[in-house]
C-alpha cells in the first residue's frame, strides 16, 4: 500500500489525499529516499520526453537543421499551445522542409485557456500545431527527415525513427521495451510502462551523464541547457515545469506527465527523482515533485519562496478567497 | 482504509486507480450497501444543492414568484455556462426584481469549452452568470427577496437566507452543522464536512418523502420533477449528471460535487447514494455512481446502453484511438 504523499485541506479538515510513490536514485542506481513502492510499472507518459529527445540531438540532427535551443526545449514539452509554442513547432517543420500536415498527433484547442480564447476571438480554429505534444512529434519528424527515414507514420512502435527513439529510452532506464509493456499515448505513439526505480535512474544519468556513451551525454547537457534558458517553451503560463525551473534555472530539470507523474533530475547532487500517484492525479504529482526539489535542493531568497509556494500551493475561490492548501506529507521525508 | 473502486486502464494495464467509500441506504437509515468507510464526515460540496434548495420550493417562494421547472432545476445545478443556463439564471434574477449584480459566486468563464469559444468569439466576457452556481445563487436571492431579507450577504453562514438553507440540510441529513463541521465552497457559501452515511439517509429521504414534513416532501417531489424533465438545467452538454437522468428520467435523481463527490436518490427502490473518492476525483466518482445506479435499477434498451456507458467510459486520445477505459471494479458489488 503506497502512502498518502499530498493532504488538500479545506478549512481545517483534510478534504482529499493522494497516495503514490516516489524516489530520489543516484546515477549508480542507489536509492537515495523511497516511499512507497518502485518496482511496479508505470507508464511515465510525458514525463520522458526528454529523453526520447535523445536521437534528435546526439544524431547531430539538431545541430544540422539549425534547431535552436528553444525549438529544442520545445521537442520535450507538453505545451500550452501559445502562440510561442505554435511558432516555434511550425519552425521545426520548416526547418525539416515539411509543415503541420505530417504530424500525427491528433488536434485540440490549446491547453492554456487565455491561448483557447485568443483563438477563438480571432476566429481561428486549432491545428496539430496547437497539440501539446506537437514539439516533440516535430522533433521526431526533424529526427526522420534527417536520417532519411519516410517521416509518414512516424508514430508507430516499428517505423525505424520511432525505434531509435524507443532505444534511447530503454538504453537510458536499463528497461527492456517491447509489446509487453506498451500501451497507447494520448498522441498516439507508444508509451512503456517502467519501474520509478529505472525512471529516477535514467533521470540521475540525464543530469550527469554518468553511464552514458559520450554523444548521448553531451546531447542530455545539450537540452538541460536549452530547457534552462526556455523554462516557457516545455510548458507555458502557469504551468508548474515552467515554474519551478524558472525559479532554480540549470539547478533542476523537471517534466510532468499525464495520469500524476513526475520526473526530475538534480544535475549537482546526481540524483534522479521519480513520482507517480496511484489515482493519477497531476495536481498532487506536481506538488510532491516540488517539495522533494525544495529539500533536497536548498536554495535562498526569491527563489525559495517560489519553490514554497509550489510544494504547498494554497486553493482559493472565485472570490479570491483562501479556503484550503495543497501540502506535501511526511511521507516525502 | 478504502477499497479501490474504480480502476484506469491504458492497453491491458491498470494505469491509475481511485480509492473511496461508497453507500446504499433505505429511508429508514438502513445500509443497503457499504464499501469504505462511511462515518467519515466530508464535505459534500455541489452534490447537495437539491437540499439547499428546499427552502426555495417548500416555502411557496418559488410558486410566488413564477419560477419555472427549468429555473427549479438551474437552482439545483452545477451548470457549464451555456446559454440556456445563464438566460435561466438572469430570468430568475428578474423575477425577484434583482440582476446579476447581486450574486456573490465570483465570475469565470464557462465551464463548457464550446461555450467559452462561442463566447470569446463574439467578443463577450463572462459573468457572475456563467459561474456554474449561479441558479443556486440565483435561488438564494429569490428566497431571500420572497422572504424579505436583504439578499446583500446572503453568502455568510449566519445571514438569514443561509441560515435557512443550512437549517433544511441539517434535518435532511440529521446533522449538527455549525462551525465545528464549516469550510467555505468555491462559490463562497459555506460548506459542511457530512458523514456519507448521513447524506445517503438525506437522499433516500428526498426520494421518497419519508421523514419529511409535508410541505418538504411536496417540494422534495416538485424539484425531483423539475429535474427529470430538465436534464440539461443541472448540468449540461456532455456532463454525466445530464446524462444518466437524460437516459433514467424520473427512475434516478443525482448530483455530483466537486472533489470526488456523487450523491442520488432511487425512489422507486427507497434508495440514497453517496459516494467520495479519497483522492477527490470527479471521473471516479461518476464513474463508482453509476455503477451503483447500473447495477440496482435495471433497465432496458437505449437506456441500459447509456447507463452502461457512464460506468464503463472508453478513453480515446486526440486521434479517437481507445487507448484504454475506466471500470467500477468488484468493492461496488
Amino acid at each position: 500500500m503506497d502512502p498518502i504523499l499530498v493532504e488538500v485541506t479545506r478549512g481545517d479538515r483534510v478534504e482529499s489525499a493522494h497516495r503514490g510513490a516516489a524516489t530520489v536514485i543516484d546515477a549508480s542506481g542507489s536509492v537515495v529516499f523511497q516511499a512507497g513502492g518502485i518496482d511496479t510499472a508505470i507508464f511515465p507518459r510525458s514525463a520522458v520526453k526528454s529523453l526520447q529527445a535523445l536521437p534528435l540531438v546526439e544524431t547531430g540532427a539538431a545541430a544540422r537543421l539549425g534547431l535552436t535551443e528553444a525549438e529544442i526545449a520545445l521537442a520535450c514539452s507538453s505545451h500550452n499551445g501559445e502562440e510561442a509554442h505554435v511558432a516555434a513547432a511550425a519552425s521545426m517543420l520548416a526547418k525539416a522542409g515539411r509543415d503541420s500536415s505530417c504530424l500525427e498527433c491528433g488536434t485540440h484547442w490549446p491547453s492554456n485557456d487565455a491561448a483557447t480564447r485568443r483563438l477563438a476571438a480571432s476566429g481561428g480554429a486549432p491545428s496539430a500545431l496547437h497539440n501539446n505534444c506537437s514539439g516533440k512529434h516535430s522533433g521526431f519528424v526533424c529526427l526522420a527527415c534527417d536520417r532519411g527515414d519516410d517521416p509518414k507514420g512516424y508514430i508507430s512502435p516499428d517505423h525505424p525513427t520511432m525505434r531509435a527513439v524507443t532505444a534511447a529510452l530503454s538504453e537510458m532506464t536499463g528497461t527492456v521495451l517491447d509489446a509487453r509493456n506498451r500501451g497507447t499515448d494520448g498522441c498516439s505513439i507508444p508509451t512503456f510502462a517502467i519501474p520509478l526505480r529505472a525512471l529516477a535512474t535514467g533521470f540521475a544519468r540525464f543530469g550527469t551523464g554518468n553511464g552514458m556513451a559520450p554523444d548521448r551525454a553531451a546531447a542530455a547537457k545539450t537540452i538541460r541547457a536549452a530547457v534552462a534558458a526556455n523554462p516557457f517553451m516545455v510548458a507555458g503560463t502557469g504551468r508548474l515545469d515552467t515554474k519551478l525551473m524558472a525559479a532554480l534555472g540549470a539547478r533542476v530539470f523537471c517534466k510532468g506527465g499525464a495520469e500524476g507523474v513526475f520526473c526530475a533530475s538534480i544535475p549537482e547532487l546526481g540524483y534522479g527523482i521519480a513520482v507517480k500517484c496511484d489515482d493519477g492525479a497531476g495536481r498532487a504529482a506536481q506538488v510532491a515533485g516540488a517539495a522533494l526539489v525544495e529539500r533536497l535542493l536548498q536554495s535562498g531568497g526569491d527563489s525559495a519562496a517560489a519553490v514554497a509556494e509550489l510544494a504547498r500551493p494554497a486553493i482559493t475561490n472565485w472570490n479570491g478567497i483562501r479556503v484550503g492548501e495543497m501540502r506535501p506529507t511526511a511521507a516525502l521525508g
